[in-house]
């Protein structure tokens, strides 16, 4: 794990001149891309500075090249992690696979995935993040299990990939640390959805950590970043270039966000329903995307020919997550934290429900207090939204829709508004067709240059 | 004169909703932009969420009401003041005047037209800024008199209005303080150049001021802010706008900048051509513009039928000057600051002058020492450029073009080279034809809406 850092010239450019650039259409050259991430790493570049640039791209775009610049400087921004030293008895390498989800609402395939792709002894190092706007984090969620800790060195790190393979854990301070500050810069100023800076964020700490296989997992539809398929396939193919070239054996799954995946979104009740699936149940969507995954991810360091499925109907995926929460300090057995407050939103009519809408599921749990206004915010463990009807389900009015979960009663009334003509039912009661979940897959031969 | 300020409930909206909703070219509703001005100036939406919000809005742009919103917002973010104590001996209401320039190369026209209108009976309440970037500051201009104070109190300058007439001071931390706080963030964040905020900045300054007329001087140009005229009558007639709906009787005239105004741009130069206007004479340009705002805001007040230009030759507008620069602890008959370096440059061919470039001549002024490059910085009182020829002069080769002006000699060469290229001659020498120096004038019959 080698320490680097930038140096720079604090007159070579001026960060208005390089805002204005970007503001009128115009190209930021390596050199400027260079200086601006490595000045406001350092804090000469001011939040106020870099935010601005960040709206400016996210309306004005960035060439390619551009975000290749972007991506290197922000991987030059910090140190860069090894796994080499990774070894089987007979002393070869043992593979990394990692998993990148752009975000959706209900997505915690990451908590029953990476103890899965463990349990085949592939080591997993999923560096994750937290809360970033109406989707959920990772770290938010395991964070609800008594005792976890989300905060390793890299010596522990490499002890728990190595000892029990699968790590989930925050990325450290020395990863790409011009990411860590421009990604909650952007949370606060509504600069998450620019293209060229999602791309770079998920790469620069991707290539960072030293994974030698990533599966990236790119969402479209209401409740993700990317609301069209062809965005959608726009960043995963931008993502898969920027791996590649930077030597990772990158693939790409595209999936469908306009629903959420699962019945919950939140954070404990996630984990609950993390553990059902890794208990051989859970809800069909939920299995499904992490075995796909989970067989690319395989795939992708050399083992092929094993059912993923096998092992969360067998107990060796949940043997991986006990041992993998205990390494960390975390009770697998620990009761999850409750809301202290519910609420139940019942059906008005009787049929079949044809939408769910995910972003105002996300909306409501983000309200509820799962997720976090500010960058220094604290999110509520038990807030959140379980779900108790798909697309496809049949319900009967007066049924129960949704159970909103949190600790302060007054926020239940505007995240309740935020599910008004959330749900679509048909009370002719027809077969409602799912689109398929996963709709697209990219690798480096589907790219043309 | 009443103190404001603003109460809002943090919760009632979310700063990263408001930036997603003017990113994605929605309206912001009047309480969406009332919480955010009033969230800002207290700190509680922070700087870089407001940078994020400006680049979007000079991105994607503002409707007339959401700017009318913006600018009130604003205006109640502070104090508003009150002239209506101003009476004549009889008890009838004193109506007060007072013009504003968006800012240009040479542009002195405020020390002249305050005392010349100040010299027909009407106060003259020009609260002033000082200069930031190429264009001077009023204040920094006559700072340069002996022993002149820019900071009066409110009730200094209420007492100077109704003695002297004229009053030319520092415009007080207490009026639109959000407006404060926002301009100094734009000037960083390369969002100076958003219409939207042009035009509330300077009419929530204006209207919280409380004068009963105001005429605007808006230029366009390679000098000005607004380098098209289009985007200048665009600007004008959204102040009009604003000003008349708040009641203030508003006109503009849009005035020509690719060219300096006067022979001098500097501080104590730009006070001693003033003199020189104020005495009868000085250059036609600065005469001519000077006796056209001066009929604006002489008419908006009632007072039609006289003639400026008289007051400027009879005397009373010096006597206005004199009394104005005394009542504020100034020197009138005081030698005025010399640079200690002057340097000429002279012409290389003979000919007729064609072009003289304003941000050429302000760049080497503010190169000079005659500008400050950060607010807190000063400004040199002798520093700055006099220009010998305009377009329309003939020239023979060896004569002096401009002679610069700096307390610093390391800093010639670089004011020189802004210099490069800045004149055109036409060494066929037919005659030059002058564009109108008023090119439009915009008042609120001239609105349709």
């Amino acid at each position: 794990m080698s320490p680097a850092g930038l140096t720079y010239d604090r007159s070579a450019h001026d960060a208005v001149e390089l805002i204005r650039t970007k503001r009128d259409h115009g190209r930021l050259s390596q050199e400027q891309i260079e200086w601006m991430i490595a000045a406001y790493t350092d804090g000469f570049v001011g939040d106020e500075q870099m935010s601005a640039l960040a709206m400016a791209i996210l309306l004005n775009g960035m060439t390619r090249e551009e975000i290749g610049h972007w991506t290197a400087a922000m991987i030059a921004s910090g140190e860069r992690m090894d796994f080499s030293s990774l070894r089987t008895p007979d002393g070869a390498r043992r593979l990394t696979a990692d998993k990148h989800s752009t975000g959706g609402v209900g997505d915690k395939i990451t908590l029953p995935l990476a103890p899965l792709v463990a349990s085949f002894g592939v080591p997993v190092p999923q560096l994750s993040g937290r809360g970033l706007g109406h989707t959920g984090g990772t770290l938010d969620k395991l964070e609800s299990i008594p005792g976890w800790q989300a905060e390793l060195s890299n010596t522990e790190l490499l002890r728990q990939l190595d000892e029990v393979n699968a790590v989930i854990c925050a990325a450290g301070p020395g990863l790409a640390p011009a990411d860590k500050k421009l990604y909650a810069l952007r949370d606060v100023t509504g600069t998450v959805e620019a293209l060229p800076l999602i791309a770079s964020s998920i790469m620069s700490k991707k290539i960072a950590e030293g994974t030698d296989a990533l599966v990236l997992d790119v969402k479209a539809g209401s409740g993700a970043f990317m609301k069209s398929r062809a965005d959608a396939v726009e960043l995963a193919r931008t993502m898969v270039a920027l791996g590649t070239d930077a030597g990772v054996s990158t693939t790409a799954l595209l999936t469908e966000m306009d629903t959420p995946l699962g019945l919950t979104a939140g954070n404990a009740i996630e984990v609950e329903e993390s553990i059902q699936v890794l208990s051989g149940g859970g809800p069909a969507d939920i299995v499904e995307l992490t075995v796909a995954l989970a067989r690319e991810m395989l795939d992708a360091v050399g083992i092929s020919g094993v059912d993923p499925a096998e092992n969360l109907r067998n107990g060796r995926a949940m043997d991986s997550w006990r041992r993998m929460i205990s390494a960390q300090s975390g009770d697998p057995d620990a009761d999850l934290p409750q809301a202290r407050h519910s609420h139940t939103i019942t059906a008005a009519v009787s049929g079949t429900v044809t939408r769910l809408d995910a972003m105002a599921v996300g909306l409501a749990a983000w309200r509820l207090g799962a997720g976090r206004a500010r960058k220094q915010d604290s999110v509520q463990a038990g807030a959140g939204v379980r779900m108790h009807a798909k697309p496809g389900d049949t319900l009967t009015a007066g049924q129960p829709l949704f159970t909103l979960l949190t600790d302060d009663e007054h926020r239940i009334s505007r995240a309740a508004q935020s599910l008004e003509g959330a749900v679509d039912v048909d009370a002719d009661g027809g077969p409602h067709e799912a689109p398929d979940l996963v709709f697209d897959r990219i690798s480096a031969a589907d790219l043309t240059d």
